[in-house]
């Protein structure tokens, strides 16, 4: 489906829903900017775009096929943008990458996604909002959609990074076993998240050192703003995955160390058992001569020197904190 | 074997088959594109294609010895392109990395391969197919032979990634002990894949970086897309990498604390037997005077004694969960 | 709370707790350098300040939202720059990092914050003490108080240091096994304040080595300081985190030297505990004839027989060193 | 020892065994190549040679100190090299690694060494072969000289890789425990070859990438083709190195397994003749009323008790694969 | 102390201790090459220094306040230099690092240290020896004094090298468990030697390479030398530390196969004598009908039954190398 805004600058006025037949007239005059957000699109909206907007096969292709790498290509006549919007779903909180592919061009942009798109709406009435703002081109509106989508990630490692500190109560406070499972879930969440950004941050770094700015002297400094958002959110998913390595380290000698506390204790316990099981043995042995089996007290003696071995033992084990 | 294709770029007429001698005449007139494929080549191959096309004896070289890394030589007048096609064969998947050898001139291109390319069909379907594009010459037949062999890349990094989300699964689900060896040629796997690409993606970033662009303007694009989908595979192939190292980090923490979880319950089981042994042993003691010896109900009192602590102790270890 | 202090560069005097609405008429005279404090800003200040200096508004968005990255940006007219001062407070040592943004232009400096920051009362003194430098406009001014902040990350990294040498002694000395839980804090302390340090340096480095300096010449070299302090507090801050992951190895393996001794030592008492009950338990068999058990010494010859096995095992165990 | 080679190469004769004072006349003649090899130097060589080919001395310190690292460097007239021939020696594979040194001018090419050096027969021989060639100059014997070297690396580096590939099958085949100790030597060997060819590699790099190449245009594919050879070289030392710590990984994982695996045997063999024992100790109480002692057939019962115990936990264990 | 040597190029005479007061004339001299040396230097002197040469007074307080980083700094007029010499001082071979600042100036040199650094009198006596060489100014000084810092450090790592083969040997060979605290030691020493090295390597690469020379072309060659040593000691500590890290792995493999080898063999120790104790606790049962009880040689029988069981438990766990 193809759902067309378009913006006068000069009058500032923005008519929803034009009839898509219109783009071509709307398109000569430069005072207007003009939106195209394609969802769920069919082989033959592919067509009509390629067609309409002139944009070459290979940018289409890429469109058609999902599961490109985040980027910013220069064709020309305009950008080819790719971009995934991130979130969590479902009780298992199951992280989703939507694709959004952005075709930018002097006086318009065109989005395409086979997935509802959170940020668009966002996009949407800031588009409105910033009115009164100098700059109004098709750029700021890239701006405002890229922007929208980068900073929904912030939220999103807010959560993994709550997560992450009931993990570390977890394991130098009252302990769970599961953490390497939950650890190595949350591992996962980060690369593909990192995934979806770092490419973009790399390229948008590349963007904006060129001698010849590709965006207008007034919109530059927003993309900065865009690459200064996109570095924060990559910074932070290191952080995280830094964190991340350090609890599972932290994980692994903490449960170490429980484990050969464990074991300490029962072979301790152990060793405990048998010195005094050597006593009973010792007076269990048949000599005819063996004076202590007649004395009238023996057995309460033998009871005795069991018990009095064994705290002996359990003392000096516990002093040397083997127990 | 050589199998000489040539269009003609005026007429966008293909003719299959043309004589081998013939091949001079045809690479005078710019307007034909030449595709000569040599398979399986013979010595004397390579010294005629040395002859008839002028390449320097290094690069003929580095055709006759297999094995050379993937990259990219400029040479005065042709490119030559060394790159592999992989696969997965036989039962046991084994990864094959096949070698291939591209001559790219102004109007022809050589291949040069000792084991069928799989790329080379695709290509030639393309190239037909492609007749209508504008672009028609040497560069765009070379991005298509190339592209079919970095695109092929990827099916095959699907399924490795299906292999590893079942390592996955037994790790946290139902127990494989044999993980380590599937981790270890996965891993093995992966990186000879990554030998075979990201020496190709680092020589493509070079010479699409360059000032003076060494394809003509109108393929530019084209070799862009090929470096894209490089990255694409490179970037996969790492983070598969990465995931690997997290499964294999997970093995080692699932497969220690199992252990761990046997050898306490083992110690704890040993424990309460060594304890109540210790009554049977004291009650296997000769001392002339035992009371409890002479007891009616003295034997039903020690084997419910044996039965109590231990009852008693498998509790208390059931309760601190050491059992 | 706004406070306005003023240099007059030609007189050399500083005019304190200025009246907030002179601000206009002081810049209009270049000689005046003027510095706006804004602590606990309220969104009125955020408004009037974009006004009276007529900040970008996604500079003052920056601004109002905490937690940005330290940073230096380049707006027209002015730097807007983000830092964070370190302290470590409490009983338990927490790290706190305080947002400090200041707003750098030809002839003033605005600072901003939400808590005290201890650096611009150093800033403030050295402004005077400065006085007779040759140098005194408010790039000097933004030079004392960012080199005040990062200097004041030296004393804490020596604290952590010394915290550091503690854990070490503690793991080659007198053994504490709570080790764990401080690496993974002071790692965690680490983690944060190179989060604080190393953009800035970065930035640093990026605006030094362009060639057009965007300080003038004079204050070029403070700002080549400001950055020789950045890489040292940087590069103490990777030493740091090299030694405490050597620190964290050498616990683990000294943990682990010490568990195995334990366990050797447990275990090779276990197998004497067994060997000499296994005597006892010959000489507890019930054969009718067994000489030994009729002999007048016999109850003293086993005795013997168990501490002379019992002293030959512990001999050759200890020889072996595995108790 | 001197030996002087000397090519004219108007009428492509070499003469070998010039005497040395006849090097000053033939360098005059920029027709002539000379190669002066200079094996296990004098000090006096040293001497004559600067004098002769006025070398700098810092460049005639390098080459009397040994152990210098691989570099190319540029003085006023010629360019001093240092790299290294590698080879296994001894029944024990012991790495040597022999240093080579070349000073590279216009027309003459001196080789020092203090130990025979394989590769300068191999670019003798080569040099007469390629005679034909239409570049013969000082540069092309040079190529020739460090070509050999380089591919010198190769073989050496199959002998380790199939070294490896025993390792590996001694640890998933049959178990070898000494793999340690090989690993270890075999990574210490990888770290040597590093050391002597990155170096090399880097300084190409630089050197080809030059504006001004410093090779004549002929040349300079030749170089290009050992910068490759180089990276070849060093790449499969890469893919060694990662493979030797993959090994070791697997290394440790299965020792850790069969270990775990017996230790979990033998503690469950314990497990069950304690079990065992107990129904013994059982029956050696001593009390006067036990049914059981009396029956007919309570030896017999006792006995088949204590198998029926010992073959339920054996099949339990087996069963639960703790056996 | 302040010690002030003159050099008269002209003459190529040397005059030492010069009287202070006079520096100021001798500086008027072009020809002149003035080397005051400041050891231990009082407030006073620092002022005298600023005074007399125009010190900027950043660089005289990084020279008041030692632990600098190792750097070049260019101000105007002179080069400001922090070095390091290294040794190894008492009978525990503690790491010394003694700081070095150096005043580069045209016709001058400043050395400020407030320890005794060995390179200056390696420089003073290479400097009267290299009179006769045709550069003489203050930068072949500096270059002289720079390299023999420098040097210095190669007999150092050669005596870590050599510890580490000690080392080495003692975990392949005799072992000793004391090497854990031995590796963090020199673990801990390479880290301070890098950090002493490589900024200064960094350093001169950069100003090396630069399109304009900051050192005069004859003395380049000298500083491309020094660049070279520096790397090469760079280069050795990193091989150091790579090889002190394979030390650790082996290390904790080795350990961790001994203390395997040790409890498996305790444990199967522990099956044996388990087992035949349960024999003598089979025969220790009070059945009244047990046959072998009455046989003339049960005991016997019984006995040889123990060794028997024992002896082929004994050779079975041999076989399976449990033992």
């Amino acid at each position: 489906m193809i759902t067309v805004t378009c913006l006068n600058t000069a009058t500032k006025e923005i008519s929803e829903n034009c009839p898509v037949p219109d783009i071509s007239d709307l398109r000569q005059n430069p005072q207007h900017v003009i939106w195209a957000d394609v969802s769920d699109p069919t082989s033959q909206d592919f067509t009509d775009l390629a067609e309409e907007f002139d944009f070459h096969h290979l940018s289409i292709e890429d469109c058609r096929n999902e599961h490109q790498r985040p980027k910013v290509e220069e064709y020309s006549g305009y950008y080819f943008i790719v971009l995934y919007e991130a979130s969590l779903v479902g009780p298992n909180d199951v992280l989703e990458l939507r694709e959004l592919n952005i075709f930018l061009g002097k006086n318009y942009l065109v989005t395409v996604h086979s997935r509802p798109i959170r940020a668009i709406a966002t996009a949407r009435r800031l588009w409105e909002e910033w009115l009164d703002k100098s700059e109004t081109g098709a750029g700021l509106l890239a701006y405002l959609l890229i922007d929208a989508t980068v900073d929904d990630y912030l939220p999103l490692l807010d959560i993994i990074s709550e997560r992450m500190d009931d993990l570390e109560d977890s394991i130098f406070g009252e302990w769970r076993a599961a953490v390497i499972e939950e650890i190595f879930m949350i591992k996962k969440k980060l690369l593909y998240l990192r995934r979806a950004i770092t490419p973009l941050r790399d390229v948008f770094n590349t963007l904006l050192r060129r001698e010849q700015p590709i965006f207008p002297r007034e919109t530059h400094v927003y993309f900065q703003d865009v690459f200064d958002h996109l570095i924060r959110v990559a910074d932070n998913i290191d952080t995280l995955r830094d964190m991340l390595s350090s609890t599972m380290d932290a994980y692994l000698s903490v449960s170490g160390n429980r484990m050969n506390k464990v074991m300490k204790r029962l072979t301790s316990v152990s060793t405990i058992l048998m010195s005094v099981t050597l006593i009973a043995g010792i007076y269990g042995m048949n000599f005819v001569f063996m004076p202590e089996l007649r004395w009238r007290y023996g057995y309460v003696f033998a009871l005795l020197s069991i018990v009095a071995v064994g705290v002996a033992l359990y003392a000096y084990l516990k002093k040397v904190d083997w127990l």
